[in-house]
């Protein structure tokens, strides 16, 4: 019995609406997670990113334990306290970051030891110490195992001994974190694209136990179609009863095809990232506000979502501020982007418990111009 | 009879409070217009700026005319509409940002005529298009009058000039702009440190009849003190029954100490150009965020300011962003000392009203370390 329980309320095909309950609140999924990576949803003040409808979002332990560092974080209360985020936080192992943003990692049975790519000092992160990080000094809700994320493509030998490491860690993780009233872990399958490597995984992770399943090493250049023949069969490899989580994704189409084989969460840094680099998401695809043709353009960029940014302002006004590099467009078109993911999986919800998100996932796809 | 009534309901001293009433709303004096250079208050949002209790905020002639242009903003419904401010808006005549940010500007009796800092781009500005930019384009509330501003220190010959030049072009401004029902046109006192040029200025636009009246000149290198003993006299040279207001000023004790000589409007791009630097302005003086003493600092930067950077988020969290170099720093810095000078404003026009700001005035004085 995990101490958050999941409510399924509605399914359709694979597809599945519902309720993870937390203390600090409801998460409904499908679920997108805005990314807080250092503390903050970048650009955005906590009340903008509620006011999205966003239930829960992602804090990264590898940025927060080098800066301002975890022990710092729990002597002011917490991360929902020092960032004054009073609804769920899920935080990641910092296992993903070490490898891709670090200078060197070195990865052993026993840790992954790397140096900080802020001022190079050097740190060593074990499952047990990603376990205390997350779970005992940010005080996350949903807590990762830390696990071994290989590069895209990757030699099957390499992909099952990664796969393997990210076990083992998992029941290492597992046995960290025992079992808490207020706090679950979420053990994460790899295997990269193959079956019966995913499969392997799956299995392994369930003979540990866990409170939701990631599906991790996806999304890191595979492609849309190679990630979807993943998705194909991986979700249904994972318990049907427990959310499933689809680490680092991803584009709208990405959500909605996930969402169609089984996926109940996401997070992503596309809408701050991409909002920061004057690009939106709106129903019919992504624009880039720099474009001439936006110049006069006096409608907003959706008017169908209550966001500010998303139906007060003129697309002529962004594209002024992106031309102009003010610091408000950054802040707007990230507050948009955020707001239309969660519009998204707003709308993926109502349509799975309406019974036509088949009809829902035709119309979005074809409305959608990828630019 | 001007077009914005001026009713002036208590006074102390030389200090005064007042409101000065606009068809877009009540602008209550002593007043701090946030500057919102081009068509944004840097970082905020219009919801934020108004949220401090901003009465009007500034727009820049400069900066419009070049991006996206005055004629851009009129096809998009003048500035209110582009940038959604629905309050009033002061606007700059262009003359100031021409002599200090321009490539080259040469004066004559005729124009000025400058290239942009943007794309090296050749433009000319008249007092006539001046008022035509402001008045009829952008659509601004009040306008202000095309002035010849020295740099500081100026030879009283060099002075003059300017402040003839000025007095000359204030009586084509006022020609060019007429009576309207709903804008007003303000005049700019010059002569630099020299009282009996800032007489003869003050004469000159009194007779060419302005709707309020500026002290220009001034904040531009002379120093508090200097500033101070102008102060001591110029604004007792303007009618006393219209608006004062010091173009470019300041620093809260400046904004203090030039109420108590009969100042009654402000604006300063300080808050904003400081707040994305670290620095936040209290009831104590100004704090640098980064400094390594608030890293565990639990207390937020003022808890009896209502604006949430003021008093929801601890030191500790801003002095993280800041090092991070997180957007939300400097949104939230941006924002606090926003909300503080309106918080300060306030203060002084509740304690003019209840016969107390000698009381007040000395408090802040004391309470300021200048850092």
């Amino acid at each position: 019995m995990s101490a958050f329980p999941f409510e399924i309320s509605a399914t359709e095909g694979a597809a599945r609406t519902g309720v993870l309950k937390t203390p600090r609140g409801d998460i409904r999924t499908p679920a997108f997670m805005p990314v807080g990576t250092a503390a903050t949803v970048k650009a955005l003040t906590v009340d903008q990113v509620a006011s999205t409808g966003a239930d829960i979002i992602l804090g990264n332990t590898y940025h927060l334990m080098l800066r301002p560092t975890a022990e710092r974080v729990a002597r002011l209360g917490g991360l929902h306290r020092f960032m004054r985020w009073d609804k769920p936080i899920l935080t990641d192992s910092g296992g993903f970051q070490v490898m891709s943003l670090s200078k060197i990692a070195k990865v052993t049975e026993e840790s992954v030891a790397f140096q900080s790519h802020i001022d190079g000092s050097r740190h060593v992160l074990t499952p047990e110490r990603s376990i205390e990080i997350q779970a005992d000094l940010l005080g996350s809700d949903i807590v990762m195992q830390l696990d071994e994320c290989v590069a895209w493509p990757a030699e099957e030998n390499r992909a099952r001994e990664a796969m393997l490491l990210s076990a083992r860690w998992g029941a290492r993780s597992k046995a960290a974190f025992g079992t808490r009233d207020s706090q679950v872990l979420f053990g994460i399958q790899q295997g990269s694209t193959f079956e019966h490597l995913r499969r392997e995984s799956a299995a392994r992770l369930i003979e540990t136990g866990f409170d939701g399943y990631a599906l991790g090493g996806l999304a890191v250049g595979e492609g849309h179609e190679a990630m979807c023949e993943v998705l194909d069969y991986a979700p249904g490899l994972l318990p049907a009863d427990r959310p499933r989580y689809l680490m680092g994704v991803g584009k709208p189409i990405d959500l909605v095809e996930a969402v169609a084989r089984g996926v109940d969460m996401f997070d992503c840094v596309l809408p701050t990232r991409s909002g920061r680099h004057g690009q939106a998401w709106t129903w019919e695809g992504s624009i880039n506000l720099k474009n001439a043709r936006f110049a006069e353009d006096d409608e907003p960029l959706s008017p169908d979502i209550a966001c500010p940014a998303s139906s007060h302002y003129s697309k002529a006004y962004l594209h002024h501020l992106v031309k102009a590099e003010e610091i408000l467009g950054q802040v707007l078109l990230s507050w948009h982007n955020i707001a239309f993911f969660q519009a998204l999986t707003a709308a993926m919800r109502a349509a799975i418990a309406e019974g036509r998100f088949a009809a829902f996932r035709a119309d979005f796809k074809a409305r959608q111009r990828i630019g």
